[in-house]
């Protein structure tokens, strides 16, 4: 990881913004109600007292396996980064297993986090549950068994509905939804079965459904990183943590 | 063209950077060599020198059409980003239009670009080479105009071997690569047609092709960033620099 | 086999069955133990006692939706199908819908049900649980909502492992199964994707797995049943019991 | 071919066969006519007089292989069902092989032969030929050779066209059809090839081609059934009895 | 039907063919043996004395319909291509719609005829049997109704076998092939679904079932010709002569 | 490499090819100037006065590699052939390797290219660029090599629009096309990947987009005749001429 590439993060210092203050994280719920685990704060002038996650205590991975097949062994976490575990381990009870997967190498981390609290949960005229049912939805159409356990139970969370998350789980298409949402998973379902057949006439569908174009830049973005960490799950045999399954049932 | 997309260019008046920034590259060619696009040297004491790029001078996008077929007009560039963007500039004669078309949001411009650099230009026991060649398998399974374009330009630029850049373009099973290569492409093809089939033994294909667990963590995260990449192009009829079709013939 | 799994068998042979019977249960779950539905006791002498089920007390279809989305009146029960339903409503605390939307014609009911009941509970060389893998892992493979439920909470219950449920219902490949049981889903996989490639090979590597040409016709069987109910279900729009979302989890 | 399966055989030169006489199949073809071959009455008082069919002296199975490529020797046929083999035996000339196959075991024959006579012979607003018709087209989109045999000579049979038939067998979007008929085979082999897409959308193409809910249901249980069938004869490598092929060409 | 169309017709009853007489199509079959039906030998001197096939006079082709959907008025014949027409006409009784179809343009018919004996009648490592094997094969993966029929006819003539036609045009795994034609067909069965899968290691495996290098060729030619044929025919609507559905059976 | 095959290669700098000469390709392209290549004259009474290429002297094929994988040796040209190959070095400077595969067998390279020059430099209501931009989109679905790199060349040349040929190679929908040509390219790629399910509809959209039927014949000719040549190509391993790859770009 080189210098410049440290100055690359989540930085959203939206007028307002607290200086110091950062950046909403990972989709994290506890107890039933959805919960911000947001950026970490700047780390104090001594980093070396944010002490790293005591791994060994943590909750073991989803099936007692190791969290994926690759030996990659966890690196020192970065100040930053063991603040944003820490948060991830008061707020939710646990790190999700992804974080532990990609944190063998914290230049990884850091992209894929910043990247994902942006498009996940940064602002967007899609909520947040929105987004998450694209997320299932793609996964669904991709068999991804980490990221459909992991979203599933956000949509579960978000919408209140369990019933929601089983159908963006099975068949989205079983689903009651308005116009709007179902141009949506069909945008971003077609999107991810054959991209190549994506054209103009699609983007209208969406437009009709009332989105912006910001939204439809939207979508797609959320599909597209869905079908790269889809990938990188079933590349990876990563296994989800146990305690989604309950999760919102 | 219709007026609203006119003003989606690589218009960064950045006057004003602070230093400190970041400035990651994109795989970048110009006259006929590789050439790393690092990130740019701590802006000296006068960062008002970093005049904004001068855009009316600038290629037109591929096929004189906007960048993409959605109205985003370009946001104010970061300092981190105007230098980048100039940095372009400087060393590749242009702005590749997968960037101008991030730029009407800095956080998702410098999250792809530190996302990016890291995958193509960091260290890995993958050379720069065979992770343009997996951009450029995956692509041509998704059938992406953009990445199938750029890409293969890098191909052909970093192989100085013409043809193969074509192969990659065309249909990976003809080259004539050594089993290493062709067990990689294999892994990241199959990866994009069926990801929900990808298993042990694939990986310990991979393995007895000499890859390292670190490296076949590169390759899945390549072939899944490209996934991603294929279908925002593919959803936004992102067009390429007509400037690549040209290079490295 | 465990004890769980032992309780729920076949009951057709029930003492004192008299000729011209009916008929075995669905599988039947309540409170977290398997329970056997009884083929019903001999209609009494006079069947007009057994009253039929007051259906419209009946809990609400999943979803709050109708059962399907066709208009088909239930049917005056038969004697034995009364019987049955009743059994269920004791038993369960529910019918099954799918006994509901067969229920307008008494014919297809109680051939559905007689052919259920002896394939998913009569005997056979495979566990009632690898039955329902076989059921969940096809229904996966056609996206389908209404079996992906029910037999989604079997597997649950059956296997006390609400994981390996989660598993059948994503992807099945990412199960840890034994030999024996990953060869039984990939036959079924494979001869629902493409039964016409299916040869004497894939026959002969159940062999190998330890199946008999008997178990082979079961494992068949199981899959082609759940490729007619499948399809039965996704054209009609049948809606599982809710029910069976939080059972076992 | 071992003993066992010498055992199970068709019988279509069975002793007493009277030369000339038409040879109708399971689904009753007889002289030209159809004829309900149509569940054997309650056998009388004195079962043990209905003879077993001497199946020894049966002729071989179709391409002189045995009817199925499991060892699954026939079992004592119950008396209810030694009538129906009675009954094919004089008004076909021969036991449909998927019978034989379906002896091992009389639970498993007799509710096969109860769902099959109720779907294809029983009262429906579909005709006879129709459903033989689906049966057809289901069996190409799946290419099982056992089914397009025996059903293709129905559809031959009942249509009084040869090429009917052969439409079905081979492409049935070239045969000529009505389209209430066209609509009816649209839909069978969508659910076939990707039940998961089926929604309200096909139905109504269904009710405006001028099909009630019930006939929808109808459409829908074939086409399912011989989801099943085809499934079951491609597992065992089932084959037809050699007389369909020449019949009503 | 128009006009135009309305001269474009089969002569399978043209005066002349004498009662009794075999009929070989353009594969050339003749009471029960295969017959060359070769190029006609250069017009002699005086081509006027070859007349043209009496075309108002011939029947009706397959169905009753056009020979293709498309409004082409068959062209003056050349003398060669009367002498071919007459030829046929004379061993087969009929003209084959295919070149009745061509016959709208002399270039095209005779280029088209030119290719097709030199392929399928011509030298070969390959016995005439085995190229209407592939034919047939190829003509079922593409669901080809014109070539099944008509090169279904032939395989069932060549081999004197109308099982294995059958197998051909329904499945051909189901056929009971030794090692060289089952190897055969499933190079040429996959060179029709995926071509660009299509490597070295597939060559060997025909060369370890005995073939040479020039019978590759063969049969890929004869595979690539039916890829061709086939999409003519779907595109075109083109009716098989009817004639062909009772030959051979 | 073997000798026979060494003897199969291409010629683009044979003796007395003058340097700076065009080099169109059987395409027929000189300078920029689509040139026929016409079908040579009868040969006159000498036809040993002809030479044959002296293919000894023949660069190697393109990537160095055998003109196809199989070991076919030239057969000695007819003098009409000699005098095509002589008219192929003299314009384009070198001679097709499809021409130089087929060259094995007089009869097979006659009919080839009599086929190949009718429906590709013969009348038509398609022009040459039409036909050739057919024949990409149909090898881009087929993934074909030979056929992407010959024929994206001829796109380029006859279009003088380099980005199209780009665009029919990499994926066709990009092109910014009228309603006719991209009528015609949707119909020529829908036949190629799914010609079973080609209908009156299809055709009608053709002629909505103002074809006649005589087009509609020429378009399903060169889409059918590239679904041949794409697959003998693979078959083969076919490998273009090196120097296709820089034309027009």
């Amino acid at each position: 990881m080189n210098k410049a590439n440290k100055s690359v993060k989540t930085a959203d210092k939206a007028a307002g913004a607290k200086p110091g203050e950062a950046k909403p994280a990972l989709h994290a719920i506890k107890g039933g109600k959805p919960v911000l685990v947001k950026s970490p704060p700047k780390p104090a002038a001594k980093p070396a007292a944010v002490k790293p996650i005591p791994l060994k205590a943590a909750p073991p991975a989803a099936d007692d396996a190791p969290v994926i097949a690759l030996n990659l062994p966890m690196a020192k976490l970065t100040p930053a980064m063991a603040s944003y575990f820490k948060k991830c381990q008061d707020k939710l009870g646990f790190i999700p297993n992804v974080l532990v997967a990609y944190a063998f190498d914290m230049t990884k981390l850091e992209t894929f986090v910043a990247m994902y609290n942006d498009l996940m949960l940064g602002e967007s005229g899609l909520s947040k549950l929105e987004r998450e049912m694209i997320a299932v939805a793609v996964s669904s159409q991709n068999r991804c068994y980490y990221c459909l356990t992991a979203h599933g139970a956000a949509v579960r969370q978000y919408s209140r509905d369990p019933l929601l998350g089983e159908h963006m789980v099975m068949n989205y298409r079983v689903a009651r939804l308005n116009k709007r949402q179902r141009a949506m998973l069909d945008f971003a379902v077609k999107l991810t079965a054959s991209p190549w057949s994506v054209e103009e006439a699609d983007r209208e569908r969406l437009r009709r459904g009332g989105f912006s174009d910001r939204d439809i830049w939207d979508i797609s973005v959320v599909a597209g990183f869905f079908n790269m960490s889809n990938r990188v799950a079933s590349a990876t045999d990563m296994r989800p943590n146990t305690v989604y399954h309950g999760q919102a049932r």
